[in-house]
């Protein structure tokens, strides 16, 4: 809270949006001033408690602010009565009546925004056979007698052992009270499951009476703003439902590094990160056994990717080792625990196989991609890159492997940028710029219709626009390139403003709006400069391994997450975002993360290919690496400096070079040559 | 309560005392009249808190009643002030204040009861080479680095293998979210325990900065009785503290069947069962590791040995399938759980050893003592039985080795007795019977002298003769027949009261007064009901195991437990408890279970050896022979109807016959056996 001006800063989570409002403000009018969306139908008379949303506490580093609960105002007589008599929960407020005092991370709760989130993860449809860890063996031991007397749980593992040749059996201590029970509401005939894999002793983790068919296991994919779950049979490997979730960490910082500072300044909280993640996952489980009609009893099994900082989180360890050099795992090797002990609610007896991690920045998610792509069992060069705060970059074929992360930062998600905001309804995801008029035409996430169709003004009223997420803002930078409204070195060219009224000064820079009706969407230079870095870093990255591997050919471009399934290859080629390729070459491969994930759980052969690739894979530590720096600084220019893009510029007629190069380092470099020479 | 008189029932434990009070007794004053020590400072004036009691509630079916909190009166003035000022557990009530409004089951608090509490278990002195499961183990391991991003743990697993041989090696889950701290604050040299054993997965159990030396591990007896625990240094194989606390189960039940049917009876009350055993467990590892200054995590596995309900309770199962044939175990092979699992308050690692029990009668604690005396290893035939509720039986040598139980029940250990008690100041344990005048002399638990010599009338005011506990009552029923008060057919001779007035006449039967001063301890003809028996069935079963071997030479009698270390070998052999051997032959062997135990602890060869020998040990099951009805019959005349004990009688002159045997079964075999030639 800033005392002298009486304002103050509020973030509003999960969409990251911030602004900064006069100390009195009521929060639902600070959220709708900023694009939130808080749902409210009693027109703000704290009535209806729709728009109920709970502060975040602690230091938030990246904010640069300390967010407390009585930073909002006291309830009022309303809130207080609805508080009464309709059960608000303890950290819950309601926004209409709720009035800014001081500094604050407000978290929009995801029950409030289930309407409205678009969760773009779902299950690839990709057929998987199934040989999982679990094993249902239904057999009928002899009755106890007393000439022979041994424990019922010692004769039911030998049977066990005689019908599957399951030597060294061990059973869950858990059943030792249930056992006697079930043996005999069976009547000495029962299933049981028997978990077996590679790197634990094969145990007896569940015991039903009579026979049992259906067994069920869980894939999940932690990513750092959505967690996508996927329930399998793990018979016939068939996927039988899907959800996900926003990530609820996000309350405690937007990115990866920011939940790291998050820790590191208040580190007993670390608990309530690694709980927000169970929870959510606690939740998705419900509704997945739910959709089937299972128990989460049914479920035996679950395998789990995410990047190290989520996999460090979901298991309880803290990642602040992660946050700076050398980035230090506490675990990157596959391994199988109890699922009891990560207070995950399936059968006491699951078990969770965590997929291994490749590096400090390159996480399970990664290992996940490349189970799923597969790059090591092909003749031609792949690249697949997982963007998202970081991108994850694979590079090889069957004789070679390669990874690498690059630090590209949130700018691709929506955040760092001055409209930006997630993938939700209200967002641009598709623009284009007309050459002739300069006028944009676009696409807003909820609605079918581009912005120059018939039907369009009449739905958007329902849905607003409310910024624009990355898949546009890729969009919208590469059409003002092409239109000639940004040079190849991404500077906004302000004598376009004769053009168009769009092109607007803001001082030493200019912008161009897209829309300016409630809310004014517009491209600032800032913006640009964020997705020059981070496309720069992405493409560095990849540069690096090309280099490392001896070769710059490329037959195979595999987007893989969310934004890659959702970003237009040719855009992001334009941008020089990925580098030269066959166009048809370059394909969004969806939640290849989850897709490894399935693939993992549902047969064990993937298990070990995975961990063998792992162990083969080359690691690249672009930090470490002096060639780094030359490959960024080229790939700021649109959309490159120095490398030519071939295939790119026979599909597409890219413009001429409207300045003359400013530094140019591969000549730098040949200067540098002939001095040593 | 019996309305119509007005009179209730009240039964104190552990004591096990009971008796018949008016409605409104003050708690404190029925107590005393029955014996049962309740300490009081301040003359009941609800000022000392010295006299806390508290009510076990339940059905209780072998008292027959059903004990309530409600059945005392509410509290007193006195009480409520003194629980306001001094802070009385809500389960606590004052003795001296409440009064008995209906039946009642009273549990005397072990804290309160400590300073009188005879445990008689302690650690044997007897060495044992040390190879125990938890090995400790110092490694220097690599920095982490970027070129090379494993993570810490499994750079720490690797370098351990590495320095150990162990391969297949797993981490415990608890260490992942604690390895990366103790790792940096161990400047990256770091203890680790690693558990091997054969039936489990080598894991790394616990880890340290720096260097460690200490471990400790923990061996227990849990007996229905008394809980005796031993922590030693698991590496050089000391035992270097032992403690012992009254098992406080007790409350639910005085024997092993009395608590099998109370949690028939109150079966949501298992847990409280199970809690009770392992929180006294828990205050005794507390007390060990205090006498030796260390912590509890420095205690990284224990080992544990009961009999087969004792066993069951304290791993959460419930025992009511052992309370009726087939005796059926839920598991009998010995097991290694994780201590968290049990609620132990260890090493958060620790793991737990459960030695195989032998037969549903016959638990860990014979396997153990089995273990500790290892008959199969001698040429010599030995008999090792351990006198509890129920005789564990183990008879044989290197060739052949069976077991059985057989159901003595509680006599022995002083229930059943009308003056009984168990063992605790104030008991007699000795007596002699001059065969002249026929008057008692007696030793009481507590007071040095013998009740004939000086200075005992000085002494046995602080203490009061209070009881007659288990080795008391053999002796003075041995002394009885041996003086003629009683026949070899167990009858008090009524024509003896002409000689002495300790023969007194209550209707039909007689009774020997040994004291009649503050108290009468008398032994009644239904006490010597009770031991014949009690000692029938013992020696029933250990015939029948005779028959089994084929052969009745015997050079070698074990007396294991409690009671067949205080019992004098003579007066058992008098008695007939045991079958004849020369007397030399016969010894106590204290508690040889717990011995068993702490070898299973320190050296993994023996679990190897106990495992072998429960497999390959014959168990008969007494219920199921023919013949041990016959074996029981003969057995309760005194010291045996058939039998004769040449070297006992070679030793001691036995009375004559005072009356015409009026069955004699091998009579009645031999003329059933003519009948069918």
């Amino acid at each position: 809270m800033t005392e002298d001006s009486k304002t103050a800063k509020v973030v509003f989570q999960p969409s990251g949006r911030r602004g900064t409002f006069t100390v009195g403000t009521p929060l639902l009018d600070a959220a709708r001033s900023l694009g939130v969306y808080v749902e409210s139908v009693c027109g703000g008379r704290g009535i209806c408690g729709r728009c109920q949303v709970a502060v975040s506490e602690g230091t938030f580093a990246k904010e640069n602010l300390t967010s407390v609960a009585d930073n909002l105002e006291g309830a009022t007589e309303a809130e207080t009565r609805y508080a009464t008599l309709r059960n608000l929960p303890d950290d819950r407020r309601l926004s209409c009546q709720a009035r800014i005092l001081g500094d604050l991370v407000i978290d929009i709760p995801t029950d409030a925004q289930t309407n409205r989130q678009v969760v773009r993860k779902r299950a690839e449809a990709k057929h998987i056979d199934a040989d999982s860890a679990v094993t249902l063996v239904t057999v009928s031991i002899v009755e106890p007698d007393m000439e022979t007397p041994r424990g019922d749980i010692d004769r039911l593992r030998e049977a066990i052992a005689v019908e599957t040749g399951i030597g060294d059996l061990t059973v869950d201590p858990l059943l030792l009270p249930r056992v006697q029970t079930i043996l005999r509401s069976g009547k000495w005939t029962v299933t049981a499951a028997v978990y077996v894999d590679a790197s634990i002793q094969p145990t007896v983790t569940a015991l039903w009476p009579g026979k049992k068919n259906a067994v069920y296991g869980l894939a999940v994919d932690i990513g750092s703003t959505t967690i996508a779950a996927h329930l399998c049979n793990l018979r016939n490997g068939r996927t039988v439902s899907s959800a996900g979730t926003s990530n609820p960490q996000i309350r405690f910082g937007e990115d990866l590094m920011s939940r790291v500072s998050y820790v590191q300044m208040n580190p007993s909280k670390l608990p309530d990160l690694t709980k927000a993640v169970r929870d959510a996952i606690n939740s998705l489980i419900g509704k997945l056994v739910g959709d089937v009609g299972a128990e989460r009893s049914d479920v035996l099994d679950a395998t789990f990717v995410g990047n190290p900082v989520m996999h460090h989180l979901f298991l309880g360890i803290d990642p602040v080792e992660l946050g700076g050099a050398p980035f230090a795992l506490a675990a990157s090797d596959a391994m199988v625990l109890p699922a009891r002990d990560l207070d995950l609610e399936l059968n006491p007896g699951a078990r969770v196989y965590m997929l291994p991690c490749i590096a400090g920045h390159v996480g399970a998610d990664a290992a996940a991609a490349t189970l799923s792509e597969s790059p090591y069992s092909h003749d031609e060069i792949t690249l697949l890159v997982d963007v998202g705060t970081n991108a994850e970059i694979v590079l090889g074929n069957k004789d070679r492997l390669l990874a690498a992360s690059s630090p590209t930062g949130p700018a691709f998600e929506g955040a760092e940028i001055s409209s930006g905001q997630r993938a939700a309804p209200g967002a641009i995801e598709r623009l284009r710029i007309d050459k002739e008029t300069l006028e944009p035409r676009f696409k807003v996430i909820g609605v079918d219709e581009w912005s120059d169709e018939e039907g369009f003004s009449e739905k958007i009223d329902s849905v607003g626009v409310t910024g624009i997420c990355g898949s546009g803002i890729i969009e919208a930078v590469a059409e003002m390139y092409l239109a000639g409204l940004i040079t190849e070195n991404g500077v906004i060219d302000g004598s376009m403003a004769e053009r168009t009224q769009r092109i607007r000064s803001n001082g030493r820079t200019f912008s161009y709006v897209i829309a300016d009706e409630n809310i004014e969407i517009s491209i600032l230079q800032t913006d640009i400069r964020a997705i020059q870095l981070a496309k720069g870093a992405l493409y560095a990255g990849v540069k690096l391994l090309q280099d490392k591997l001896g070769t710059y050919a490329l037959e195979r471009i595999r987007l893989a997450g969310a934004f890659g399934s959702y970003i237009d290859p040719k855009y992001a080629m334009i941008l020089g975002l990925i580098p030269d390729c066959p166009l048809e070459g370059v394909s969004g491969v969806g939640n290849a993360a989850g897709t490894g994930a399935r693939m993992a759980l549902l047969n064990r052969g993937y298990r070990r290919e995975i961990e063998q690739t792992v162990r083969d894979i080359e690691k690249i530590e672009t930090a470490l690496e002096p060639k780094f720096q030359e490959h960024f600084v080229n790939a700021m220019a649109l959309p490159n400096k120095v490398d030519q893009f071939p295939n790119l510029r026979s599909a597409i007629e890219l413009p001429e070079r409207k300045e003359q190069p400013t530094t140019d380092a591969s000549g730098g470099e040949r200067r540098r040559r002939r001095r040593r020479g």
